[in-house]
């Protein structure tokens, strides 16, 4: 069904639509690739959401030479009018004649109705190449789209023996700027960063994206004036945060959760519950992806409540001794069959460091 | 100096050593290559103490084409009668011309004297040639011969958080059979396996190398008639150990260090003296090369006493919470810059576990 070129040209728009991975938040990452014959004629990505679709800057790109044209775009063209004129349009405008998009719309009320309006107009549609490639590029944004839930990684730092600090809290750099500097990319390509005032107050984070920590192969392809700031989402029910704070000395959006959300909060409003505030962040704030750096008790409640899709877990090499504070404090198991159990993604060393990213299996509720 | 060729010969000398990695304790694994030319005539290895040399081997093999050659050998040959004649004096009686070492021997006393022998009896010598690669054969046996210790490896297991087992002391099956085919190769490489009373007595364990056990590619190279176990020493100050344990029911030497050890026993016979215990096994047992395998109490003491060269740490992808029991136990640390520093050495997935090798680093005493 495709050719080993349709192979080359989707391969090519996958690598093109990562050229947003820091910048469309909410939107997803984008690719597209027109062709004449065996011609790149149009190529484009999606850059910062209200700016053009990437279809838009191929279609641009490849002018009157998309006639007759084969267009490769890594998600279903849209179909709808946005800040922008729908895509699929776009493409019928432009007498494009055959579309291979990599996967329909994760959306399951829109799905189709792009392919849909091409396939109308008399333009060939295929689906599916290299869709596992094209899956990956947009976890966020197509968890929120089949779920209503943001992808949810959780942030972690421990000594070689799982301690987070001395049972005094002293835990100055645990890991070292290598790590800190992998913990920038990530917090870069979330839609947001959620902690809670404790671990704010605590540690007096500012919580953004600092540029000139970005690791280096990052800032190549991030200019800093095209910096995004993830908004920071401050879980507060007690209004503890104060204005003193570093938090609030930067730029970029705070979002603080407080006594005022009562909807977010259990009966008794002693704390949040934790499936209606990412459901609510996904729906007020378009949340597709967010990075949680907190302290043990947020990142056990997460987990406990299957909220979790990722834990990045940074393992320095050091021996703290089991007097510390743990990862996740106490569980109280009293079985090894209610033990919480991952499966290890991806490991590897980072400076000095481990990284870990580890996926919590799922289990009946 | 050394031709391209020259480096060919070595490499496959030092692949030809590799051969007696589970079978030449307390010997050193050494291998030879000889030629004429650029033609092979004769290699080998050391296989088993009391069995031939590498040279003798290769000079068998070689026979009369042996004069005139060159010999390439990862361990400059030996030059004093043991169970075997020296293999300097077969080199010279072969007439070989030219003789090419990795390394000298690593026990200053003697070191240089096969070199001599040879060069005495008109042979050229070269020195030096993947020096690095030959130390890695050996490094139990150098560190014996250069310090009198064996070089120690601790393995320890536990949960992503740490966790050897939870507060009732439940921890069965924490690392998967990927995990314990990979320690029986460990426990198959040593000379002998350090343990106590107390984790003998309450695991029931064996401490065997399980030929079945050990993984596919490492059967293929050790048949299973030639298994050597390694020495079991165990740690029974309070003789504890009793003939209905496992630990009897299987061949292979026990050494139970008790207390008829009170030499190896702190002034006022309470615990072990661990360093004094290391040095009378590498010296009574000539132990070049040990795997611990204990709780918490013994690899702390070692950690802390530096007598550990590498942790092999199986991470198990579950979640077991800080209210179990911890890798190394307490230290009562109050300061980071107590902690314990290491240097991962090699990390890597072994079936759906994560083994880290660390390197604990050397601290002013």
């Amino acid at each position: 069904m495709f050719t080993p070129f349709d192979y080359q040209m989707m391969s090519r728009a996958i690598e093109l639509a990562k050229g947003g991975v820091f910048t469309t938040q909410p939107n997803p990452n984008v690719g597209c690739v027109i062709t004449q014959g065996e011609q790149i004629v149009g190529e484009g990505f999606h850059a910062r959401a209200g700016e053009p679709h990437a279809e838009v800057h191929a279609l641009r790109m490849a002018n009157e030479q998309a006639q007759g044209a084969t267009a490769y775009v890594t998600l279903e063209p849209c179909s709808h009018h946005g800040r922008t004129p729908p895509c699929a349009e776009g493409l019928i405008n432009a007498k494009v004649a055959k579309v291979i998009c990599a996967m329909q719309d994760p959306n399951p009320q829109v799905a189709g109705r792009g392919i849909q309006m091409l396939r109308d107009a008399g333009i060939e549609v295929e689906v599916g190449l290299l869709e596992a490639d094209a899956i990956a590029l947009n976890p966020g944004f197509i968890k929120r789209m089949t779920s209503g839930m943001p992808f949810v990684q959780l942030k972690m730092a421990a000594s070689l023996d799982g301690q987070t600090a001395l049972n005094n809290g002293q835990s100055q750099w645990i890991t070292s700027a290598a790590a800190r500097r992998d913990v920038q990319k990530f917090r870069a390509k979330a839609g947001g960063i959620l902690s809670t005032s404790k671990t704010v107050i605590e540690d007096d984070a500012s919580l953004t994206v600092r540029w000139d920590e970005l690791p280096p192969s990052v800032q190549v392809n991030y200019p800093q004036h095209q910096l995004r700031q993830p908004v920071r989402v401050i879980l507060d029910r007690q209004n503890q945060l104060h204005d003193g704070l570093k938090l609030y000395q930067h730029s970029g959006e705070v979002l603080v959760l407080g006594t005022e959300h009562t909807s977010l909060l259990n009966s008794n409003q002693t704390q949040f519950e934790l499936a209606d505030t990412l459901a609510y962040l996904a729906e007020q704030s378009q949340m597709n992806h967010l990075w949680v750096e907190a302290g043990a008790t947020l990142a056990r409640s997460l987990i406990q409540a299957q909220l979790v899709d990722e834990i990045i877990l940074y393992l320095a090499p050091k021996i703290m001794g089991s007097d510390g504070r743990g990862l996740f404090g106490a569980l109280g198991l009293s079985s090894m069959a209610d033990t919480l159990e991952l499966i290890i993604k991806d490991v590897r060393q980072v400076g000095p460091d481990i990284r870990i990213i580890a996926v919590p299996k799922i289990k009946d509720k």
